[in-house]
C-alpha cells in the first residue's frame, strides 16, 4: 500500500502543531580516530535537553550508502520516497533561483557559449562572463517570443541561466543540445514523444533566435540547453497530511523544494533570528513549520570543522525560543550529513530528535551521532519521519480494527 | 527504482580496493543462558582492532526470521535481492560440484534408484551406492547421446548425480520425475510451455536410454530427475558495480556462486594461507576481492562449539595480513549464522564490521553479536552492504542535486 494513501485514510483532525527544524548537512565525522564529530564537539545544552526530553535516532536519507542531494534529502523528510519522486535538473535549477515554476512548465538549464563564425562552439562557457554580462545577455534573450508558449529567461550566474517554457502539452524527453565538447555545433533538440517534439520545436526556434539577438554580444553569442524537466507530479503536502504548512527558509533552493509540495513560502529575511521571529508571528496560522538552517551544510562543504561547530552552537541558542512556543511535536534533523572532513554531502545517517508528550524516552542524554545510535527511533528511513511526526501529534488514527 | 540501476547511474570510477571476507555461518548462540557465543568466546584481537577502527552492525541476510541457504546468503552479500533472484536447485547442485554451467543449460539433480522387474521403484536411493559405484554408473550414462543437445553427467556422491542439458530454447518448467515414493514407476516429464516441452522430450529419451545402459548395474539400474533449472538471468557484478572482482574460495559451491555473478574464480588451493597468498599475488589486478572461509559454518553444522571458536581464532590470525595490504574498504561478515547449538543455518543477524577512512566509528570495541548491536551500521539488510562498500570506497556519486 502506498504510504500517502495510508496517511490519507488514517489521518485525523487535530489542533496540534509540528515544527521540523532541518539543520542542513547536520551529521558529521570526527577528524581523528577516537575523536568527536562536529555535533558532538559543539556545546549544545538546549539540543541535549531536547534529546533528554524526547526520543532520538538516526535518519537514513535514501538507502544505506546513498548520498543525497538537497532535493532527495528534503523530499524524504517531507515524507516522499526520494527514489520514487525524482526532480529534474531544470526544475531544481529553477527552484534554486526562486522561480515560481508550475505544472505547465518545462524548465531547462541554459549555458551561454561562444560560437565561432562557422557556428561551432569555441568555448562552452562563453569565457565565464561576469554576472553583469550574463544579465545583459539574458535581457537580449527576453526579447524572443514564440507563438503558443510563454518564455521566461532568468540569470543564474556566470554562463548559466534558466529557460522556462510555459504552455500546454509540453514534454521533457528532449536531448541536451550541449554537445559537451568544443569544435562542433550545438545539437538539434529532438523529442522522444509527441509532447516532447512540441518542446523540441520551441527550443530549436529559441536557439535560432538566440543566435540572432546575441550576435553582437560575442563572446556571449550562443546558447546550449540541458536538463529538460517538467514539474513533477507530486501529491501536495497538505493533501497528504492535512497540515497547513509554512516554509521558513532563507535560501531559494529550500523555499523551492517546499513550494514543490505546496507549502506556503514565508519571507523571514536572511537571519536565523528573522526565521524565529517569523515562526512566532505566524504561529497561530499554520499546523506545520519547516525551518531550514543552511550553515551546518555550507561550513561542512567548506571543510571548516570549527565553523560548523560554531554554526551548530548558534542554532542551539534559538532552540529555547522554539520550544517556548510549545509545539506538540518538535523535530530536529538534517537532510543528510555533510562531514567537514569530506567537504561534501555524505551517506552517513543523520542525528534526529523528536520531542512530544508521548515520545518514549530512550535514556539518551546528549544530541550526537554516537548517542543517537542508542536512540529509541533506531535507524529509520527519512521518508518515515512524517509518520512519526503525525502519530506524536495525535493526527493518525488506528489502522484496522 | 531498481537498486542496480541506481548504482549504475551513481557509480564513479576510482582506484579503491574492497575486501569482502565472508566467514560462512559466522553468527552463533551461547550454549547456556548468560553465556557467550562462539565469536564472543574466541580470542580475536585482530577482529576486535578492526571493529574499533571501523563501524559495526548486524546483517539480516534475507528478512527477520528467514534462514538462508548458501545461495541466497551470498547473493545478498553480493548486493542481489535474494527474494528476487532465485537460483534453481539443479543450478546450485551443478555449481556445488564446480560444473561450469552457462546460459544455454538446464541443470538437473539426478538420483540413482533401483527399479524392480515391473519398472516400479523399489529403492529411491539405489541402496546408497559407494562413490565408486556412482562413478561407474555415471560412466554408463555418459554413453547416451540425444540429437540436438549436448549432455553432461557428473557424479556428486552416493546416489546423487547432476545432469546438464545444453542446447537452444530449453525451458525448466518441467515436473520432477521422482515420485517421492516406492512401488510406482518414475513419472514422465512434461513441460509447462513449449521450451520446457523440448526439455521434457530430451529428458524422457534420456531416462529410457538410462534404463537400458544401466540394466546390468542393479541395484543401480534407474534414474529419477528433479530440480530442473535454467541459468538465472542475473546482472553481472562488474556490470552493476564497475568492480573487477576476484573470488578466492576453496569450496566449489562458493566458487560457483561467485561465477554466477561473473567474478573471476581464482585457485588458492585448500588452505586459508593459500587464500591469503593468492590475495596478495593478485592485489594489483582487481578492485574487489571475495574471500570465503568455510570452517565457521562446517563446525557450526557439526554442533562443535569449541571447534567453531578455534576456527574463528584461526581466521583472526590472518586478518593482519589482509589489513597490511591497506584495502580502502575491509568488510568481515557472514552469509548467515550457524549456531553450533542448533547444528544448522539460522536466521539470526550476522556480526559485521567495515573499516574505511570515512567509516563513522561507533564506540564498539570488540567484534561479537552483542557488541555489534550497538554498532553504527545498525541492523541492515545484507543486500545493502554493497551500497555501503561502494560509498566508503568513494565509488558512488550523489543522488540528485
Amino acid at each position: 500500500m502506498n504510504i500517502h494513501d495510508l496517511v490519507r485514510e488514517l489521518r485525523e483532525p487535530a489542533k496540534s502543531k509540528i515544527v521540523l527544524l532541518v539543520a542542513d548537512g547536520l551529521g558529521g565525522l570526527a577528524l581523528e580516530p577516537g575523536g568527536k564529530t562536529e555535533l558532538e564537539t559543539a556545546a549544545t545544552p538546549n539540543l541535549d535537553a531536547a534529546a533528554r526530553a524526547g526520543v532520538t535516532g538516526l535518519s537514513v536519507p535514501v538507502l544505506p550508502g546513498i548520498t543525497p542531494g538537497s532535493g532527495p534529502g528534503h523530499l524524504g523528510l517531507f515524507g516522499y520516497d526520494p527514489l520514487e519522486y525524482r526532480i529534474g535538473r531544470g526544475i531544481l535549477e529553477a527552484l534554486g533561483i526562486n522561480f515560481n515554476v508550475g505544472n505547465r512548465d518545462v524548465a531547462i538549464r541554459g549555458n551561454f557559449c561562444t560560437l565561432a563564425s562557422d557556428g561551432k562552439i569555441s568555448d562552452r562557457r562563453a569565457g565565464r562572463p561576469t554576472n553583469e554580462a550574463n544579465k545583459a545577455a539574458v535581457e537580449k534573450l527576453r526579447t524572443i517570443s514564440i507563438p503558443g508558449v510563454e518564455l521566461f529567461v532568468e540569470p543564474v550566474k556566470e554562463h548559466r541561466f534558466v529557460l522556462v517554457i510555459r504552455g500546454d502539452g509540453l514534454g521533457d524527453r528532449v536531448n541536451d543540445t550541449d554537445p559537451q565538447v568544443v569544435g562542433v555545433t550545438p545539437l538539434t533538440a529532438k523529442g522522444r514523444d509527441a509532447a516532447s517534439e512540441k518542446t523540441a520545436g520551441v527550443v530549436n526556434k529559441f536557439v535560432a533566435e538566440a543566435t540572432k539577438v546575441l550576435a553582437a554580444q560575442a563572446p556571449v553569442n550562443g546558447v546550449t540547453l540541458r536538463g529538460f524537466a517538467t514539474f513533477p507530479k507530486i501529491d501536495s503536502f497538505e493533501g497528504v497530511y492535512g497540515l497547513k504548512a509554512a516554509a521558513i527558509a532563507v535560501y531559494p533552493m529550500y523555499k523551492g523544494l517546499a513550494r514543490l509540495v505546496g507549502m506556503d513560502i514565508l519571507d523571514p529575511g536572511v537571519t536565523l533570528q528573522g526565521q524565529i521571529d517569523t515562526l512566532k508571528s505566524v504561529w497561530d496560522k499554520y499546523d506545520f513549520f519547516f525551518l531550514h538552517y543552511k550553515y551546518t551544510d555550507s561550513t561542512g562543504e567548506d571543510g571548516n570543522f570549527p565553523a560548523k561547530v560554531q554554526m551548530i552552537e548558534k542554532l542551539d541558542e534559538v532552540v529555547p525560543q522554539i520550544r517556548a512556543l510549545k509545539p506538540d511535536v518538535f523535530i530536529v534533523t538534517g537532510d543528510h550529513s555533510t562531514p567537514s572532513k569530506m567537504k561534501s554531502h555524505s551517506w552517513h545517517p543523520v542525528p534526529t530528535l523528536l520531542v512530544a508528550e508521548n515520545a518514549r524516552p530512550d535514556g539518551v542524554t546528549t544530541f550526537g551521532e554516537e548517542a543517537c545510535l542508542r536512540g529509541g527511533l533506531g535507524q529509520f528511513q527519512a521518508m518515515h519521519l512524517m509518520l512519526l511526526a503525525m502519530a506524536h501529534a495525535g493526527r493518525l488514527g488506528k489502522y484496522g480494527a
